[in-house]
């Protein structure tokens, strides 16, 4: 990987949480990268053909699994940074799911549970837009979410968002060392950024049907959801699991930053074709053969 | 709770792993308890019925889970345990999961996978027949078990096993948080007795179903096995997540301490039917009303 791009991403990863603040990062800054829009279609090409080829070899050798996390408040572009970063990728080796609301069969489980069952198989990589940190975001910002949740009262104690997170944390070791790469995007975006694109779904006929009146309401929560992403990055921000924290405040670059963060993490696999032992040469020689007639 | 019978389930619950030796444990001891085995099916039955009462209000509350793992060396009794505690509880409320050597989709993601997918949901009892144990148990005994697991080849550390157990005892850990009340049931039969019911599985041909002849070799692995127990039991044994070590080399009494000690464990859920609120009162006169015509 080129030096350059590793100080970039370097700058927005989070790999010890205990030292992370969100007021040290700016939705508009680049790290003093000295690049134009004009530039990004090119490089982001770049970078989505290297993920393809890199999935090819993941999926081959068939043992290691990458799940990206993308978690953000709204409109910060994470449908966006998923169709533009994966559009290339081969579906059958990359399969998306997006969490909603838990149903009523997931609320009769514990909170990992719908989200394990959407895990990445070997050699797949999984896109989980959002995912389990919810349940220490929007959960902790609305009581009535906790509420729904069907737990035991006694064990609703005060602790309950410390032990979330030390859970999260512990899952997501333990998920490293099965072989699931996990990685955690954070698109951080400014209240103002978000206004005006939430003004230009307002405004635009063809954006109409992504504006939902409940997301204008949410934006009076945005201190306390910014305190809520706070606490998981600093929990669970690790060098095996770690948090990107990704300006979002210009789409273009949001994606750059994430798809050379998941080729930087695929580069460190070191994959390659699954190699051909002498036996399986030879019958590759006489199916050769064979099929020479 | 008769103190009687929590005193001899005190005896068999191990809930601080770190001072645990599985020496301290004889498969025939019967920790004073003074009873016959023509006493046996009375108790039992009364413990069965216990069960099916508390399971009622488990079920109508929907708050609570209840996971029994049971693991053992072979013939040890899990399934007549499993047969004689359980028949009685309403099986809408009760789901037993026995666990083989996993399949190629299993193998295709990390270990708990399997068993997560098959948890009880809230309300519900799950028995899980063999559990995540097996990966710290046979996976540990048999190299080549490990060798299939498709691991990275740099995750196959030498410290796997401990790394396993902490992840293990991490989850359950999570469960219990999550209103997941886990309860583990190591049936410790001695090998002479073990060998005296694989030698009626030969003699008896009603019971030569039950025989597989790899079972005898398993033995030979033994003292392996009780090393991995030991270890297993000292890493994840916890108030929250106790082990039972149970003396299985009299069936009868192996079957009391498990359903007295799943009792137990009911009981201080302090259990009770839904109240009906002030409104659902009104509701339910309403429509008796109805009803009356």
């Amino acid at each position: 990987m080129e030096k350059r791009i590793e100080s970039v991403l370097s700058r927005f990863r989070v790999e010890n949480g205990e030292q992370f603040r969100l007021k040290d990062h700016k939705p508009d800054e680049m790290a003093g990268l000295d690049i134009k829009k004009s530039e990004a279609p090119a490089l982001l090409q770049r970078g989505v053909d290297y993920l393809a080829a890199q999935q090819d070899m993941l999926y081959a050798q068939d043992r290691w699994s990458v799940l990206c996390i993308f978690q953000a408040m709204d409109a910060a572009g994470k449908d966006g940074a998923i169709k533009h970063v994966f559009s290339g990728v081969n579906p059958q080796g990359c399969h998306v799911v997006s969490f909603k609301a838990p149903n009523a069969t997931e609320l009769d489980h514990d909170f990992l549970w719908r989200h394990t069952t959407a895990l990445p198989s070997r050699g797949q990589i999984g896109i989980h837009n959002r995912s389990w940190y919810e349940e220490v975001l929007v959960a902790r910002v609305h009581p009535a979410v906790l509420e729904g949740q069907k737990l035991p009262p006694r064990l609703r104690t005060e602790r309950i968002w410390e032990e979330r997170l030390e859970d999260i944390a512990a899952y997501e070791r333990y998920l490293g060392r099965q072989g699931t790469v996990v990685l955690k995007f954070f698109l951080n975006i400014s209240p103002e950024e978000q206004r005006q694109r939430f003004l230009k779904r307002i405004e635009e006929p063809e954006k109409n049907w992504k504006f939902n009146a409940g997301d204008v309401s949410e934006r009076r929560h945005w201190d306390d959801y910014q305190a809520a992403y706070e606490a998981a990055i600093r929990a669970t921000a690790t060098p095996e699991a770690p948090w990107y924290v990704v300006p979002a405040d210009r789409k273009w670059f949001t994606r750059l930053v994430v798809v050379a963060a998941i080729g930087r993490a695929l580069e460190q696999l070191d994959l390659h074709y699954p190699v051909v032992t002498a036996e399986e040469c030879r019958a590759l020689i006489q199916a050769g053969e064979e099929l020479s007639g």
